[in-house]
């Protein structure tokens, strides 16, 4: 309560705590101001609501507002078998591809190349949320048919962006992993949508949400009655222009502390300078992450989007032959196909 | 280029950008470097592209990169004449209402009380875009419905959020101004369906979007042949934490003379705390806001959402009042039902 | 207390806290945790030592970590008087002046330019924190002097910044007011320099100070006995390009609310474009501002440092001319000599 | 220029240009509007000046702003030597010990366990910058001296802040590395004060510094004829709560590439939590950092300041076992005392 809030104020936020069932208030008297303490599971209570209370000074929630995405909800690691990969388990996983789909060609080039080189997952944008409406905006449902080809010849698992609720089904049917583009974290309407298919979901960090709005994200898809969320770090927005964003490694940890869902990190748009792609990849997996996500083209030069911060087929080469040597050193290995 | 680039990489560049007509490639050839300097319209190229070549370090775009948004494109302000009110004209106009639609009584009183204090623009959620699943999430299509039903009622025109693309042909009929929620500014597909309908649709700033993004937004809208496009500021997310977002006043100066669209702001959820609505509508007004958009609710304490920023009638009555001399003091007025 | 802490983690928590004397500790036995209130004056307590006791999971304070700066310390607002010109009081104070001192000509037609104008404190750097060393370092202790003849023989009084502990008392001796720039502002041991002299010091707010760490870094002027704290906000970092920094209006009545001291605005290091400083003026004005610190420059061409951002001095009589009706808008003047 | 800026405008523009030897304006004459471009080393110009001038609408600098900090100015990286020591070299090297020195006792078990665990230099802070002016403040000068001698005894190098320039000389004599924190990198003073000793400086990167002031903070120090610049990643201010900063690894590999300069990782004032310092530690390694500096404290619980993100001797001793393979899986060593 504000310093020297009147008795009545006092009273009318009591009653309105024990309006909740299970919510059980606690007044306490201090020199300057009353704190009124809330036993109980605090979530059933609308903070807004009681901030908005004549006389409430702040309202400081003690308990995640999360669940289903908590630790706390279940202990052991949420592990997702897709095909021969596992996300989340003892391996570090790669996914890599190009940034947009093109073609039939440059897609089974890109899959058959990312597989030789050690890739696990086959990436690879049919709809694609550009800045400006004047940028190629992708193939769309022709470009996810294009890489669903392209992978079944190579035995490849896909994972592709979906951003249009009316696409969701269609690309459910094509696709083995669903991703949510940063743009899209809060777009709740699909969340909820992919939330309701049976396939895995990726959903990538927005550039200005909090680990908390990460996780209640999750918790949009997770109670639709789909358990598969795989979270991705993919840099924040901050002063620093030396790089695109401010790619948050840190984040890594937290999840692991916070929740049970696998975390990804995502170097290419996490700095959008390709030499700072291997760097950052080290970094992740040194921290723990469960996979690296990453652009890689048959031919950078040629690539129709974001090519500056395509990988080569070389460098993902050597990028995934960095890895396994940092995975070793926390007890990990890099997955095999 | 980098320093020293070779002589194949300088070509290479200069060949890449004759491909594209209309550009002039200028090399310059200084002491540590060469520039590549560009005439004609640098859009018809793409940033990226270029910046992967191998040898070149930065490239540097001159023009914006937005067209039908921008002053260069149409000298005077665009107005939008809805009903009896006008926005982006000489009057400045008041949007308020509660955050949430949540019954028919609860809109009538806030249609009479809006009015009654002198607001122009009836506001109302119908669809809430919650940061977690277990907030509520409005009455969605009932409560377009509603909200509709209480508007005619007292001849007030009605602006409300859309987030789905589903329901943008539902609210068009329903409501005069279609609102694209900070949290979907770059939904892009959402942009494109709003863009297609004949209502004027309000884009409201995403917490991390930069003033260019933001102009690129309503570029999407506009390119669909929808003129009527009004922006507005909401705050921005920074490190500081005594505000629910930084409310970015500079926007209105910046996006006047950037843009010839009008442009409003939100102290409401700009700043989280209704003791800063008042003084930040001022600045706002004082600025040379084209409007303010306010949540105001006729019980502030049952608001089923973000009560806690919503003013009373009583405060929005003294908003308004003091509104009026603030437009007077820099020749403009507030507008008159 | 993290959840499931052991019974002993809780009672060492309790044994920590009643050591501090006036302060009780309630524990409440939670169904998911226990958390242990603290009633009496926090401030005793070192938050970082509770918080790394085992099986503690977080601290939250109550109270502010400020005293002297707080209205609750004193209720009616600080006023400062410096000869004929009273800062926090009714009237709204203007200073201004360029960004450095160059010369006596330049300075005395910079004092004679302001008072004609209706500027009431010059302002001119000696001591210019530059962001590379390269640039132009400010004339030192001379240029000190040249203000304060130029200001003698026009009757002005003089705000100046102050950088090096070594330099507070020559520039005490000289100055009217001494100023604090944004860089400095978590310069302790010239916080406390400052703290010990008679003058007033005007504290700018640091890049990336919370309205809390502003508010300690008055704190430590205020201990050492003098009471003469101005604050002025200037900007914060954001992501933002459009403008070299983000101009926070909102400090304006934050501070107003948690604070007895006057606060001021300065819009052209907080926007950096010499076109939205009167519109930012006007906000601040408009938001209860008590002044505005600008850069105006006889001949802005030749200025040594930032010219880009000042004013010319007819644009410093037009802007001042705005805030006339602005102020009155708002029930206060602008003052007068 | 601004699109029809008028001819005398542009001629202005070249003339200025002209007055500067060595530079040659280049006009670039497009369809919507001119481009002026420079030939030479353009940090001759005075970027602010141009920007000033009528008719201009951008200055957009191609070269870096320092000279002496960058790659371009020394092709091999800058290792520095103190004792045993090597920094910058083919070894990580590791730095730790208590926040603040309390007593000697304290720092001689502080250095005989930090060097057991396998630590290379002993830091600990004499002069503390705290947020508020109610926190420890360090035993200033004695505490120097108790460091001085601790170290002594067992014959470990030394590193502590300084923070005001008439301590600069006295802790010169007493300790081996002389350390700018992160308030005071913009204290051009102090920088330049440190810059005139011969001891080795660690410079500590704002919480609000981009990447290029951090070099020109650096360029400060250089300037005075002190080559011996350390730099030291330490988290910036971004709105994400969960972490005290935001650690940005990538500056690693951005340093790296920008600059000869030697740069360390400071992950406990970069989380200021103690379970993610170790994951921050390794990223750091794994992304290329010469070395990690963290709080270690005998007895964690008793420290006197920032206690909750200090680690004790058993965790120091595991991170730094886990920081050999991940330096071993990039080709190079921890360094060996």
């Amino acid at each position: 309560m504000k310093s020297h809030a009147p008795k009545p104020d006092i009273e009318r936020v009591i009653a309105e705590i024990e309006k909740n069932k299970g919510l059980q208030p606690v007044p306490l008297f201090g020199t300057e101001r009353t704190v009124i303490a809330v036993i109980g599971d605090e979530r059933a209570l609308d903070e807004h609501h009681i901030a908005s209370l004549p006389g409430v000074s702040k309202v400081m929630p003690v308990l995640q507002p999360y669940k289903l995405a908590s630790r706390e909800a279940r202990k052991e690691p949420t592990t997702i078998t897709v095909g021969p990969v596992t996300i989340g388990g003892d391996e570090v996983v790669i996914m890599a591809g190009p940034c947009a789909v093109e073609s039939d060609k440059q897609m089974e080039v890109a899959a058959q190349e990312v597989k030789k080189r050690g890739g696990h997952i086959l990436r690879g944008g049919a709809f694609k949320p550009r800045t400006g409406p004047y940028s190629f905006q992708g193939l769309g449902r022709e470009g996810i048919e294009i890489m669903a080809r392209a992978a079944k010849k190579h035995s490849m698992v896909t994972i592709s962006e979906v951003m249009d609720v009316r696409d969701v089904e269609f690309v459910a049917q094509h696709i083995d992993i669903l991703q949510i583009g940063a743009r899209n974290m809060q777009n709740f309407d699909l969340l909820k949508e992919v939330g309701k298919t049976k396939k895995p979901v990726m959903l990538k960090r927005g550039m200005s949400a909090t680990i908390k709005e990460f996780l209640l994200a999750a918790e949009y898809i997770l109670m639709q009655g789909n358990p598969d969320v795989i979270l991705c770090e993919r840099g924040i927005r901050t002063f620093e222009d030396e790089t695109r964003n401010t790619l948050c490694i840190a984040t890594v940890p937290i999840i692991k502390n916070l929740s049970h869902l696998p975390i990804l990190v995502d170097p290419s748009h996490g700095t959008g300078k390709p030499h700072l792609i291997r760097p950052m990849a080290r970094a992740a997996v040194a921290a723990g992450a469960d996979g690296i996500m990453v652009e890689a083209h048959p031919n950078p030069i040629e690539s129709q989007c974001d090519s500056d911060q395509a990988l080569s087929m070389e460098d993902l080469s050597e990028m995934i032959e960095e890895l396994g040597p940092i995975a070793k050193a926390i007890g990990r290995n890099l997955a095999t196909l």
